[in-house]
């Protein structure tokens, strides 16, 4: 089974340092209000960005992603915050596009840590947010702070959004354009996302949650697999504020990312 | 009946204090000379902006809502002014989209206390107004203002906009992009637009007050209906300045938003 | 018959005082030669400016409209200047729009007392130039002077610009944007134009001349329907400056705007 | 034989009186190997811009007409030098749109005395030609250097770009938008010539000397034409560069130009 | 055989100098991960940068090519860098456009010696390419830098991009637009390549290198054919970095760049 110890050795600055536990993380996302819309995805608790507060402390997660208007009225200061600078919501149809909502600036007086940005590859307006993103990376650097890209094939011309070559692509795209960690789909497997992760170089790969996956087993073997081919972690949504018992589910990623456990041996 | 004590407490700022009695409010809006044209709504007497700024004094509103044009020339100052920064006129066909006509330097120095934006969700247009009111958002902060967000799902994608999921999601939209308050339409009965007030979280919730209603009763039933879904107010204009009797409209809104009376048994 | 005497008491500023005399106007337009070819509306005489700037002097016109082109190689100085610093020329289809061709600081450089802006109603860049003439408006009012909107409803939507509903809504929406006088097309009636006259509010309404009329009874008829209806005055081009006797007819619009003369009592 | 003796006399500042000689110019202009390719115009000797830099000094021309690259590779300063600060390639269809690709300040950098911008007027991208020539004639102005526009009707919606109408229109185009100068084509008769000149007013007229004429000859009475109908002077390529000649082909313009002399009493 | 001794004396700066050897140039492209995806061109050995960099070493090479992201993470000083500044993935369809996505004075602080922009000839997004690369290439000049422009004809209107015609047009635009060295595509023989490097005048001509040659001996006449028109060097990628033994493939080169030898008598 192809694997690789990832590390930022050798790059110039560790710029993901605050969000690592011994070179791994685990982040909570929580921008699915603004993506999907509060009655796609939220019940009675989980629309309460408060209680999403509460698991990433409960929880241990290295960091929490907000968009600005959460960031400023819910964030406390106690997890590393990621501000998703961009977002677009899903009732418009046409090719995707997702433009800077929130500067860096206004990032960083909201406390956070990390920016973050999503491209949507293969988007017929691909080169606009090509632009935009290089625009805020550097503006991220000079603030002192790492650039996260959700890099996402999308549009019309994809067809297949977790195929080998297409995630290889989209983190490539994310470490040629700057990013210092990518968000990316997993492919299914961990020879293949293994390439992925090869194609992202220095570039931190954080595999996407995705939506809520029947078992919990079924998704835990996922984040095994991703960590197996050489992922530095996992940005997580759904599969645990969606979960009846979140921490519970957070404590059983901890174990694959951190410990490298397999789902199999894991401590329930 | 589900309802919510809503409040901004938690929030660093409570940014929407200047607008607030007790935790609840009413506005006067008056931007339809613009959006509507003035020979759809108007007649000789609310043609003119001075009737509507007396009914503002009179009928003791929270704040008046007011396109630059209007506040230059026609505001006293004796009523909080929202200075509604962007605006379109209803001539135009193809996918809505209303773009910034007013600098919030130029707001503040018209007097205005909060800053006023119109996001059309959904239409394709979308992703410049989520943008532009990212930036507004950020320089009303910076000036000291709230931002309060006018979010009407529209265009050619849009069926219903008053059902439970649109509505939730365009007072969602509002909060994660750091609206401090969202104008947002009625759903048509409470145990909906609960929902739409619980998905804006600590951005105040304003029922949008619609053309004018048949009855009185009807309008203030919705009212009442919002109102005991949680949300902070209303921002209201047809129903109160077409009104025979503005004032006494006004003094009946009174009734059921701050004293949380029920439409049967108020004082008329 | 409907008549307003329409002043701009009450108003912060007189930002149209340089204009007046005792409340009304009387503006020289001079545009032509870009908005529709120097071959439709030209002849050996009026083809120069020169001829022109002295038809505003000797016609003691209260302004003269110039480009940026025409002001900076013929103004004298010697009548107040409106520089319009956008247009358009004739030839391009499709949707209307016109944009900024000289700064607000570069017209003020030339002399200019007020800024002109030409916005299309109705059409697809509506937009685009409620945004732009928001922020000259913003430009124009920080040199200290005012800002006078060309509004005319013009694109695929519009069927008749010259109905009351149409006239009266591009005067409001001067009104609303923040121009401090608005040029509009006449609606053929004092009744129809009185209610035009009241939606522009303190924003002073300026009829457009248009075309050369068969006569001049004809033509000052409508001048005359319009000062009825309370408008502040006339921005005329062509039937003065393609009159054979510019000065004479001058005269009579001036008996008509300041003495408020009947056309047949007159002097001739 | 219509005729006018074309001066600036009126005008504020001489801006274009580096390229005068007794009120008359003849420039160089080589802007070709961008507009039409290197294949269409040149051969082994006139692909190289020394040749013609020593062409226009040897040919005492009053000018030559170079985009940055060349200026910045081959001016030597001895010939005052219009900088053409934007230009398209010859192989995209569509409507014409030629952007900025040079400063101002820039091309004072590079010792331009003058700034060239094409506009392409009917085209469905006149307004934002029409904007950004504003912008650039303000600069320009600002650094002291004339603004000269070419201003070429061109597009779907042009049938005859060297009819009366259209070229008249063009030249007037350049007046209204401040060009100091305008380059338009030539209209096939003096009489049809001098009604351009006329809309032209006080911006100086060169006319454009298009492709190699069949014959010297034919060429020289097109020019002469041009000057009998007040053109200030001719801005020519082809029909000096593809001479066999191109120092006596000058030596015949000269003649023409500044010495009024008839094509067939000229000093052969 | 056609041949020219090219050089840039009598320029007023040599702007390449740091990336010459005697007046000639072997270059390391490396951008092909964002270009065409890891999938296509990449291996184990050569996804990783770290591998590419040791090659631009090893084989001696001029100057290496690198986006932003390569730069930032992997780029060790030990040969000139060149700075991509525009980049675009392979999966959007429609006209193509690339959009700068590393500012100059970003590309300076990661070590940049030259400035790299590519531009698609032809494209319906051209003019916004020609206006960017303009703006680019004076920032780099003024922070020192040359700027090289990939131009390359692409787009439905370009039926053959290797055609003596398209590729002397490529070559003059960049010499046109102000670029330092253009890299275009080899015609395919000296003949009609010496045509593209005078249309390139004063800027230096680098071959492009293309995909992987069935035989090394293909690739390396093609080389000599270029060198022998003229060309100062080559930007060679995929013929190296996939070669079985990349150091001795430009071993190969240099032997014919800069000892001018024929591929029959090189030595192996």
């Amino acid at each position: 089974m192809p694997s690789k110890a990832k590390s930022q050795s050798g790059s110039k600055k560790q710029w993901m340092n605050n969000f690592l536990t011994d070179g791994k993380s685990m982040l909570l996302a929580y921008d699915q209000g603004l993506e999907h819309g509060p009655s796609v995805d939220f019940n009675d608790k989980n629309v309460d960005p408060s209680y999403i507060m509460e698991i990433a402390l409960k929880g241990r997660f290295n960091g929490i992603v907000f968009q600005k208007g959460l960031a400023e009225k819910y964030y406390t200061g106690k997890v590393p915050l990621i501000l998703k600078v961009n977002g677009k919501a899903a009732l418009a149809k046409g090719e995707p596009v997702s433009r800077q909502n929130c500067s860096v600036e206004y990032a960083v007086s909201l406390g956070a840590k990390a920016i973050g940005y999503t491209i949507y590859l293969g988007s017929a307006y691909e080169a606009d947010m090509f632009q935009e993103f290089g625009r805020i990376q550097e503006e991220a650097h000079d603030a002192g702070l790492p650039a996260i890209a959700w890099v996402y094939p999308r549009g019309a011309v994809i067809q297949n959004d977790t195929s080998r070559e297409i995630v290889s692509y989209a983190a490539r795209t994310g470490l040629e354009l700057g990013a210092d960690a990518v968000k990316i789909k997993y492919t299914g497997d961990t020879d293949s996302f293994s390439w992925a992760v090869k194609s992202a170089g220095k570039a931190l790969v954080f595999m996407s949650g995705g939506p809520k996956a029947p078992t919990d087993d079924a998704f835990l073997k996922q984040v095994k697999g991703a960590i197996d081919a050489g992922a530095t972690g996992l940005a997580v949504g759904r599969n645990v504020w969606q979960h009846p018992d979140p921490v519970k589910m957070a404590d059983y990623l901890r174990q694959i990312i951190f410990e490298r456990k397999a789902v199999e041996v894991m401590q329930k």
